[in-house]
């Protein structure tokens, strides 16, 4: 049972993006002659389009192939480090200024050079999770892309087999996020759903135990009972998890930490937590 | 032995700090009824003045009292969130407006309306550790504050007896860095060192066994030989540890990563392999 339906499309993922009108047509603009004049030579803005940047968000996404690529951008001294990889992926470079990428990215994109324009990932449902590793994250409102985009490596990293997130409340799925997750984006499926309580039920009634992860939690981590396949799932940093997120947890746990602080950034809770999972788990198999 | 003798004034402690010239005597300006002029109101940047900005960061600083407090200023929407802490701390905020924060922190700075100013924490020497969890992290050469700053908050949580880091290419202990640390920069000892490797030296003579994380170390943390006191060096993203400083590591190892991408954020790796020493000590006690 899917009780969450097709969803509306998802700002990282619109379903049947690639047969937007006119964008892929125009294509980028060729060779290097363009210097000036803001977005020329690149696409516009748009939800259909995702901007990759960094060597290793860009060298993961032209060598894993699963998306649609639109464009690459790379200055002469970043493009040594992805011509092979563009070759293979059969896209010819364009040669731009770094402040050409800056002006187009903004003062704050560490791009390192380089900018691939491709199609978001597909969004997937939560019937389509593949189990492998029996471990699925879910994020509850986390909102900073750089938190969310070091989850993503570390459930890359990992082997996590899908990340739930909610469709509000959730960064975008390029640029400073892919960048953080440092080619993690390509290797993890990712779910967007309108109601996450709902899709944790659903999850539930597909063999799923729920465990929440929370400072608060009565039990440690390494001492809950698990078994896969567990979704864990993992709130905002200062809100936690919401009431009706914590409702659908068989067990809330906390990690244990013996010193004064007893909280830790929700992308480093978040690795402890899938090193504990994974240990436990080839434990138990 | 301390190889390293006394080090010059480090950027985030001045030996001798509290008796600088002029700046504690001037002291804050009382009250709000400077509204505009920039730096009006607030201490002259220095090495010897610590930022404390966002609420966890300012909160700790008060509670912990190991620092010289010079003064608070606070939104009044932030206000209630210290007001306690600040009465016992003895401190008066001077009510300020947001935008005056902004002025003086810059636009990046998220300082939830609050901000401490106080004297740097005191530098340390190898030779003044405390043993008690019986770990020491080593930074070799790791810049983003962010990071750092996390891996402080963890270090933290994990009662780490100290944090040894390089004087140069290492980022500034307050702002950015202190607030993503979130109160955790108050309860760790902070060593800055010239010469890491000689540092490293220092601590084997000590008796302490130093491993070093790398991803492509032969054998992983879970199983490389460890006992306590032992110290953890980690390298900076990309460039990993330096030749001088992997010469010191009577064993380096990696985190035992089954997925696509086979490394971590390094706060993120810093966490998991936190919780694997804290587990695999705890054991061997």
């Amino acid at each position: 049972m899917s009780s969450q339906g097709r969803k509306p499309p998802f700002r990282q993922a619109k379903k049947g993006g690639d047969s937007v009108r006119g964008i892929d047509a125009r294509g980028p603009s060729p060779g290097a002659e363009r210097q000036r004049g803001g977005s020329q030579g690149f696409h516009a803005a748009s939800p259909d389009v995702a901007l990759l940047y960094g060597a290793h968000a860009v060298r993961e996404a032209l060598a894993t192939g699963r998306r649609k690529l639109l464009a690459l951008h790379a200055t002469e001294n970043a493009l040594p480090r992805i011509a092979d990889a563009a070759a293979a992926a059969g896209l010819t470079p364009r040669i731009v200024d770094a402040r050409e990428l800056t002006r187009r990215l903004g003062e704050e994109a560490v791009h390192q050079g380089l900018l691939l324009e491709a199609r978001p990932l597909p969004d997937l449902d939560v019937s389509e999770i593949v189990q492998k590793s029996g471990v699925v994250l879910a994020l509850d409102q986390i909102t900073d892309p750089h938190n969310v985009g070091a989850i993503l490596r570390s459930a890359a990293a990992f082997a996590v087999d899908a990340l739930i997130v909610t469709e509000r409340h959730s960064p975008e799925f390029g640029g400073a996020l892919a960048k953080a997750a440092s080619g993690g984006l390509e290797h993890v499926d990712i779910i967007s759903v309108i109601n996450l309580a709902r899709a944790l039920d659903d999850l539930s009634q597909r063999g799923y135990s729920i465990v929440g992860l929370d400072s608060e939690g009565v039990e440690t981590l390494e001492t809950v009972l698990i078994q896969a396949p567990i979704v864990l799932a993992l709130g905002a940093e200062g809100k936690g998890l919401r009431r009706l997120t914590r409702e659908r947890c068989d067990a809330v746990a906390r990690l244990d930490m013996p010193g004064a602080i007893k909280s830790l950034n929700v992308s480093n809770a978040c690795a402890v937590a899938l090193s504990i999972l994974q240990r436990r788990l080839g434990e138990s198999v």
